[in-house]
């Protein structure tokens, strides 16, 4: 029972990660000193644990890495667009 | 076979996330644009799947858990240093 909603905790917590990064990133235009790589790591990061969701049929791991991989490309879209516009 | 494949390569990419961000930090001493909420997430994020992983006994969980968790608390550490230096 603690290991489940210790697992499940885990598993929205993961998937929010970068949200608060996002916003912020949105807010400032500024993402200068955010990791291209990782930001992209990242991205690979989420395509990684949605194919090991779907391998696995498992819906909740398919859920949070389908949300976690859309927030993951709004970050990637916001570095490569801001990190334009101060060069 | 294919599927433990994509696991592991998945917990490795995982586990190293937040690495390149570290060394970007530690060589610009600039971390204003990244954002104080993600950072203390990701620890949590950390702390959450390592506890998961003790409860499951599951060795390569505990692993790369404890190896993400030093390197997120190396993040914050960096992230308070050189948010104090400019303020």
């Amino acid at each position: 029972m603690i290991t489940e909603i210790i697992g499940y905790s885990a598993a929205v917590v993961g998937t929010s990660l970068m949200l608060p990064q996002v916003i912020k990133s949105i807010k400032t235009k500024s993402v200068g000193d955010l990791s291209y790589v990782m930001v992209i790591v990242y991205v690979i990061n989420c395509i990684l644990w949605l194919t090991y969701g779907i391998l696995l049929n498992a819906w909740p791991m398919i859920l949070c890495n389908a949300l976690a991989l859309i927030i993951s490309f709004i970050q990637l879209g916001l570095k490569i667009r801001y990190s334009d516009s101060t060069t």
